[in-house]
């Protein structure tokens, strides 16, 4: 039996998003065609739009569904960029943001003349709203996270959108790690936007709440300026073209009406669970630091600094006592890399390579997290021993 | 009962395709993860890839999956051009490709200064290879459609393959209507090529061989250059960001199988169901026009021209008596748009209104034929007397 513990990474579809998917999929019909078909595949898509936007605290027509989080995020970073106001090249960029705003954001630079403004994150994982606020004068557009993936540290979103409605610069919020683990709504975070600044564009992915891989949203304010990324068909308000995942969109809207049923009920079992899980953790092995915020974060996500332990080596023992966690960090080429994020909160790379992100979400139970902490100490000392010993060869 | 003959906008989801998919779907975690879940999620998906790769001819590391064939094309041309050799500006661009492609290379245009070469088309719908291979010298990259997505017209791919290798332009072909009706082969087709010249990438779409809306891929040369057009985690060779829809990728592949299997079979039968209807439309309409190429075709397609009759208001007629069909056109704004394809061919406008696409496929029987024998006449009638009334008014 594994114990899951990377909802971060990937949540579990959950049985009334797959019934959801597979009833939809049985209506026969593209959804952009006239016939009485594909009517009612677009009625299908059309009640998903409502359902998710109510999730979001949005108008449906502002729901743009796209291939996932990384596709959302890239519309809104590119799209945002190819409208930007004439003459301005600077992007708000906090350190520690997700990889799809980053190297989204390090193509502009290579091939449009970008210029990123970084702004430095708090040693909780936390955006400064202060020196955010100064990076916005005169930008391009803005971007920031409303809860960081790897720690959970969630940001003061609100103030984030205040901040750039001010400044009358556009925001893009990458809720993907938020999304279904803290109350959300565009346009309470819109209020204060004034014509195309403030918050403009937000994006969301189906199976971080339980929905199926593929499919993600970016809710894009009317009256943004912002830019299509695929062309083709016109779908969409012309804004992503593309034959409608009408299936997709109706497991997502059910999903996220799910996480948001549970999510207050859900916020405090998580919590309770993730606080024995730390302690746990603690009383093993006495000098684990955890790191974020110890408030202001996603319930489920317990972001931990094993000193002198490797976090794939951690994550490879663990797996083999069917635990399964996370690094946090990307490892796409077999070769891990240190976390960017805990190095953007002013900690070493040494560091930044011992860590792991343990995340808590719908499937897991108390016997999961006592698995966890059974195998955790002995998991920790062979990891410390390789490390000894790796520092000896050398 | 509805009768649909709408297949080429979209084709019934497969039962093994729907089974696949609801058996990945129940693998927990991301493909990307390093745990067994991760691993096992990640078997799923190269094993889709091994097998999709082999409905088209290609090695499993060249298949890159997508969200649908819009976005295939959309990366095959945008990341054409992002990669073009040094000072090449022109995009050798048959008349009457998709929208997907139409649009890309007018996003091209309109940004990057790209300029089109056109090439007109045959009477049939076919791409002439003299004037494509005219066309070549210089050129950024070539795109063109093995078949035609209106018409079902099928064009010399393998001709127009050899051209582009030794032009040494680079090449896409957009596969989307060919795939699942006629045998495909990238690796044939690219065996001329040399370098980055030659074919170098063709688009294909899951739910026009039966698999689910949402999923695409486009088979990527090793050695092509061609740049991501979503940026992120680095998955898929750095061409694609995005966690991997193993479910979507796994369904493809068993919808292309099937397809695969059933191909000559289903090409004699649709053949056979599709002269019928082409017969009893003839013997009801004498004046009806079937148009595109009467051998070198897709089985299932039969593109009509009615004099007289608009094509929107015989789909409207049709669906009325459950009969579901196409004007081959985009109808997104709720404006009928007369077809640029029929344009393309050498028709006037008002031909190019007045046609329907019937797209016969895999669940298509005598008696949907029959039915929709029973009930165009009347449909044709009433169209032309409605266009006739309008005559009078204006």
């Amino acid at each position: 039996m594994q114990v899951y513990l990377d909802h971060a990474a990937s949540s579990p579809l959950r049985p009334q998003a797959r019934d959801a998917w597979i009833a939809a999929a049985e209506v026969v019909g593209n959804a952009s065609s006239i016939h009485g078909g594909g009517q009612q595949a677009r009625r299908v898509l059309e009640e998903a739009r409502e359902r998710l936007a109510a999730t979001l605290g949005c108008d449906p027509i502002e729901v743009v569904f796209t291939s996932g989080g990384t596709e959302a995020v890239n519309l809104a970073v590119k799209g945002l960029w190819s409208a930007r106001p004439q003459g301005a090249r600077e992007i708000v960029l906090p350190d520690g943001e997700h990889h799809a705003t980053l190297d989204s954001v390090a193509a502009l630079v290579d091939r449009e003349g970008a210029v990123p403004r970084p702004v430095r994150l708090e040693r909780t994982g936390a955006i400064p709203v202060a020196d955010f606020t100064a990076a916005l004068p005169g930008a391009a557009f803005a971007t920031a996270m409303v809860a960081n993936n790897e720690l959970g540290t969630i940001s003061d979103a609100a103030a984030l959108a205040e901040a750039a409605a001010s400044a009358e610069v556009a925001l893009h919020l990458d809720a993907v790690a938020a999304f279904g683990h803290i109350p959300l709504s565009f346009s309470a975070w819109r209020a204060d936007a004034a014509g195309p600044g403030g918050l403009v564009a937000m994006s969301v992915s189906a199976h971080k709440v339980g929905g199926p891989v593929g499919v993600g949203a970016v809710v894009v304010a009317r009256g943004a300026r912002l830019h299509p990324q695929i062309h083709g068909g016109g779908q969409q308000r012309g804004l992503r073209a593309g034959t409608q995942d009408v299936a997709g969109a109706a497991a997502f809207a059910v999903a996220a009406e799910a996480a948001l049923a549970d999510q207050a009920a859900e916020g405090v079992r998580l919590g309770r669970l993730r606080e024995r899980l730390a302690a746990g953790i603690l009383a093993a092995v006495p000098d684990a630091e955890p790191l974020g915020d110890p408030v202001r974060r996603v319930p489920g996500t317990l972001h931990v600094h094993f000193p002198g332990a490797r976090g794939e080596t951690l994550l490879f023992l663990l797996d083999q006592h069917g635990v399964a966690v996370s690094t946090g960090s990307a490892c796409q080429a077999g070769v891990p890399e240190p976390s960017h994020v805990v190095q953007a909160i002013g900690r070493d790379e040494e560091t930044a390579r011992s860590v792991l992100r343990f995340s808590l979400g719908r499937t897991t139970t108390e016997s999961d997290v006592d698995a966890a902490l059974a195998a955790i100490p002995w998991a920790v000392e062979r990891a410390r021993a390789a490390g000894a010993a790796r520092s000896l060869r050398s």
